[in-house]
C-alpha cells in the first residue's frame, strides 16, 4: 500500500481516487451552498439515494458528508425519516455601506439590547482612528443586535463626541446608528473601511451571543466616514458564524501600467 | 446588591460601570486591531502599566485582555518579561477580484500542494452555477496554498471544461488559476460572486491546515466569471482565520427613491 501523505506530495491523486474524507468535504461544500441560498428548504434535502447518484459517490461518504453539515449546525438529521436544513444563514451586504435593519430589511424586525451608552475617555488608538486630539470623550455604546428575537451580534461602538452625545438621546433599542448619524448631522455617510475576519468566541463573548465556547465569529472592524470624509463611528462587531454571512460581488481591476497590458485584447 | 443581568436588560450600564470581561474585550478589540496594522510589532506590545494609562482601567482588567489576545494566537506572554505579538494576518483584499498570490504580492512567495487534479462529472448544482448543461464533465482542482510554506487555506477548485483542461496541462504549483484562465482564455476575468462565512473547522479539514479542530476558518465561496459574462471557475476555499483577514471599502448607496432624498443636501 502507497504511503497516501508521500504520494499527495507529489503527485495529485485523481478527483475519484481520494479518500472519504476529501470527497464528503467536496460534497459538504456543494450542499452547504444550496442550503443557504435556499434551494434546499426545511425537510427537502434529498434522500441519500438521490445524493449518491448526484454525487457518483457511496451511501457512507454521502453519510459523511451530511454529518459535515449536521455538525455545523445546518442540518438535523433523523435516521429512518430524513435529514432537514435547521438553519438560515442572513445575507449581510458587502458591496454598499448599510447597517444591520438597512441590509436585514425583508427578513424580519432588528432589535438592540442596549448593553452600556455613555461617554469615556477615548483610548488614543481610539481618538486617532477618529481624527481626535487627545485627551478626549467619545461616545461608547455596546448593543447586542437580534432579528427577530434572535442574536446575530454584539457590537461595540465609539462614536465621534460631535455625534455622539446627540445619537444618545435617540431611540437606540429600534434604530440603526448609521441612519441617526445621517439624520442628526444632516449628510449622508460616505464610505467606511473595513477588516473581517474569523475568530472563536472566547467564553464570555460566546455566552452572550448564547453559543458554545470556541464558537467560530464573523468578526468585522468598521472605520465610518461622513460625506465629507470625518470619521465618525468606530465599530467592533461580533457576528455569530452560523447567522450571518457576507455577500459581495468584486470586479477585476483594470490594468494600469502599459507593461502589463493583455496582449490578447 | 443589584441582578447584574437584570439591570443591563433595562437599563443600560455606564461604560466604567461594566463587569471585567466586558471592558476586557473593549480593550483587546482596540489592541488586536493595532497589532494586525503593525502598530504593535514583535516584542513591542506596551508594558501593563502603560495600558492601564491608556484605557484608563485596572491591572487585572489589562491581564484580562492579554489573556484574550494569548487565547487567540496572537500574542504570548511571557511573565516578568512582556507581552510578545506572534502572529501576522496577512491582508486579502475585498474590493478587486485578486488571486492569492497577486492580492499578496509583496508578502513572500505563494506555493500550491496539489491534492488533486483531474476530470470529473459535474454534480448537478455545480454544472448549473458554471451555466452547463447536464450531463457534462468539469475539471476538478484541490491545492493547499501556502505563503512562505506556512499553510493559509484550502480550495476546492471546479473549472468549465472548456478552459479547465488547458489549465491541468499548466504549472499549477507555481501559478493563480485566475491568471493561466486569463492567459488560455485570451482575455480578462471579469466579475465574480463572493459569499463569506466563519465556520469551525472539521477535524479532516483542521489536520490539512495544520490547526486544532474547531479552529475558527473564512470561508468562502467564489464563482468567477470571463469578462464576456461565462462563468468559468467555482471555488470554495477554506482560509486559516488566525492567518488571513479581509480588507475592503465599502460606499454607502445612492438615494434611489426620490421620496427617500435626503431633506438635508
Amino acid at each position: 500500500m502507497r504511503n497516501e501523505r508521500a504520494s499527495s506530495m507529489s503527485t495529485p491523486l485523481a478527483p475519484q481516487r481520494r479518500r472519504r474524507a476529501d470527497r464528503a468535504r467536496e460534497i459538504a461544500d456543494v450542499l452547504r451552498r444550496q442550503i443557504l441560498d435556499g434551494a434546499l428548504r426545511e425537510g427537502t434535502l434529498p434522500v441519500e439515494n438521490a445524493l449518491i447518484q448526484e454525487f457518483d459517490t457511496t451511501r457512507n461518504t454521502v453519510r459523511e458528508a451530511l454529518g459535515l453539515l449536521r455538525d455545523e449546525g445546518l442540518v438535523d438529521r433523523v435516521p429512518g425519516i430524513g435529514t432537514f436544513v435547521v438553519c438560515e444563514k442572513y445575507p449581510h451586504g458587502l458591496n454598499t455601506l448599510l447597517g444591520l435593519g438597512e441590509t436585514l430589511v425583508g427578513h424580519g424586525r432588528v432589535s438592540n439590547e442596549i448593553r452600556s451608552a455613555g461617554s469615556v475617555a477615548a483610548p488614543p488608538a481610539v481618538a486617532r482612528r477618529l481624527g481626535l486630539a487627545k485627551p478626549t470623550k467619545v461616545v461608547y455604546l455596546e448593543r447586542l443586535r437580534s432579528l427577530n428575537g434572535l442574536v446575530l451580534s454584539l457590537d461595540l461602538t465609539y462614536l465621534h463626541p460631535d455625534v455622539g452625545e446627540a445619537v444618545l438621546a435617540e431611540d437606540l433599542a429600534a434604530n440603526d446608528v448609521f441612519v441617526l448619524i445621517e439624520e442628526l448631522c444632516g449628510q449622508r455617510l460616505g464610505t467606511a473601511e473595513i477588516s473581517l475576519e474569523a475568530v472563536n468566541a472566547d467564553p464570555h463573548s460566546a455566552a452572550l451571543l448564547q453559543l458554545p465556547e470556541g464558537a467560530a465569529l464573523l468578526m468585522v472592524e468598521r472605520l465610518t466616514h461622513l460625506e465629507d470624509g470625518r470619521p465618525v463611528d468606530l465599530e467592533y462587531i461580533r457576528f455569530r458564524g452560523d447567522r450571518v454571512r457576507m455577500n459581495g460581488l468584486l470586479s477585476r481591476p483594470h490594468l494600469t501600467s502599459p507593461g502589463e497590458e493583455d496582449p490578447c485584447r
